[in-house]
């Protein structure tokens, strides 16, 4: 079995997590952001800069930009769902609180994007193009993310064409990295490694697969990922987060556990830089946060290697 | 990815799952092994003929066999963990209600060993070669088990060699097939493959994957026997049952959960001869007899192909 010899984890509780959620105090934010980036996590999605009348979760984004620590190696990432929201989160730029970098989201399905942001695809892709240069001048990378890339809880099947489409458009506008997101918890591990197979070595752009663990198969996605060569991974503590699933909402649709996933690289030999033992302890603060338990294992029992 | 066109799923909720729980009354068991063979499950491990004193829950081991419906082309197994339990099942054969088939266990860690069944390695495989030719004799189809096969809560780490040495002496005494543990849940994907792989290259054995989902990686980690052209699994409805795992008892320790598992199996295209939605409708009555919520994912979003 071929594995890289390192990963890098993108902690997005902050931002995935919290999106469903009720309005969590900027202390609270701030203080779970600290936390992460201390135990060595390398990028942390801090928050969106969404309308506060759509997601009022995130109301709080440029405090919460402010009062974050800056540790040194660690990337922080806000997600752009649009040119307004990009041009608030360039005034906190101009003030040297801005992000390191941006992710700016559109699904491969028409019937999720227009649900999810009022747009077409092309709609979307047109706003992007926009934001892109603007980003890459005031110095930010940019992760273009391909939501529903494994499949649309309204439309079903997605096609991987879509997809490299997609991931071009955003290669051709000067993304650093595609994001290629199971936004829904559709795929499995045949569908991941071939999806990402083909994106590999159909584009040169480097991938970040962003799994949900709805069907519980969240894990074993991430192994066919790594199986591909991918480097790259979103995940939540305690697998928190979670988007639509068949129109209704569903708590288990969260996000791989980032103690899970950091679990299985880590005993795997693979090198993530981070202390695993101060992610776990990250996971009260969470459960208090969200008001219920989580849905990581790996926490449960302790890791076998140390 | 290469995969396996068909796999075969041992439900061991009557036994695995229900070893550590409270007595449930023999008419529950009957009717889950009975709904799991009508809903196509092909092997059912239906008991244990442990001694009553040690564990009282299969103290109705011999009414489970002789109530229990048998179903064309699904094969009943039993649980033999000595000489006179081996007595015991052979009785029920001679009345024609034995099962099909029989499970013999030693573990490869010999502290596990000596906890879980107050023998050496050495003791128990001795025993077990006097056991083995007259299951043989009697027709019974013979799984030779080698436990904690992926690390020891006590000892740690288990040497593969130790398990090939195990894996071997079953084969050469006549075992059908060799039964590979992940007792408490310690593999990861990457020592699958290699501990799998290994035993397949080294031995002719058919093996079967028996894995825990301890720490989250139970999916991944039939993910990576696949890999290895493994087409044998045991799982227990919800995620049921549970080793020892540090020396505490943990709930969250159980088997993978036989809906997640087989939801993996069939959206991969691995055809199982089970109706998935037949499985998912045990679950309530698996609660109901347990008291409690189970682990397992995919039955709370449903499949994405059907």
């Amino acid at each position: 079995m071929e594995l890289p010899q390192s990963a890098t984890v993108c902690e997005c509780f902050a931002r995935d997590g919290l999106q469903r959620e009720a309005f969590v105090p900027t202390e609270k934010k701030v203080e779970i952001i600290n936390r992460l980036m201390r135990a060595g996590v390398k990028r942390i999605e801090a928050t969106s800069f969404a309308h506060p009348k759509y997601l009022p979760q995130f109301a709080d984004s440029e405090e919460v930009l402010t009062r974050i620590e800056r540790v040194a190696g660690a990337r922080v990432l806000a997600l752009i769902p649009n040119t307004r929201g990009f041009d608030r989160m360039l005034s906190m730029c101009e003030k040297g609180k801005g992000p390191d970098g941006i992710t700016v989201v559109v699904t491969a399905s028409e019937s999720y994007n227009k649900r999810n942001v009022g747009k077409s695809i092309g709609g979307s892709m047109e706003e992007i193009a926009g934001i892109v240069p603007r980003a890459k001048a005031a110095g930010l990378s940019v992760i273009g993310c391909v939501g529903t890339a494994f499949g649309c809880p309204i439309e079903g099947e997605v096609r991987p064409e879509a997809v490299l489409e997609l991931a071009r458009r955003y290669r051709d506008m000067g993304a650093d990295e595609i994001m290629v997101g199971d936004t829904t918890g559709m795929s499995n591990p045949l569908k991941t490694h071939r999806l990402l197979g083909l994106l590999t070595e159909k584009t040169s752009a480097d991938l970040i697969a962003h799994f949900h663990d709805t069907r519980g198969m969240g894990i074993a996605n991430a192994l066919a990922a790594l199986q591909c060569g991918i480097t790259l991974f979103d995940s939540c503590l305690g697998g928190a987060g979670g988007g639509m699933v068949k129109e209704t909402e569903d708590a288990h649709s969260g996000n791989v556990a980032t103690e899970d996933l950091l679990c299985m690289f880590e005993e795997m030999g693979i090198a993530t830089g981070i202390d695993w033992d101060a992610v776990v302890d990250c996971l009260p603060a969470a459960r208090e946060i969200l008001g219920r338990d989580l849905y990581g294992k790996a926490a449960r029992t302790g890791r076998v290697r140390h």
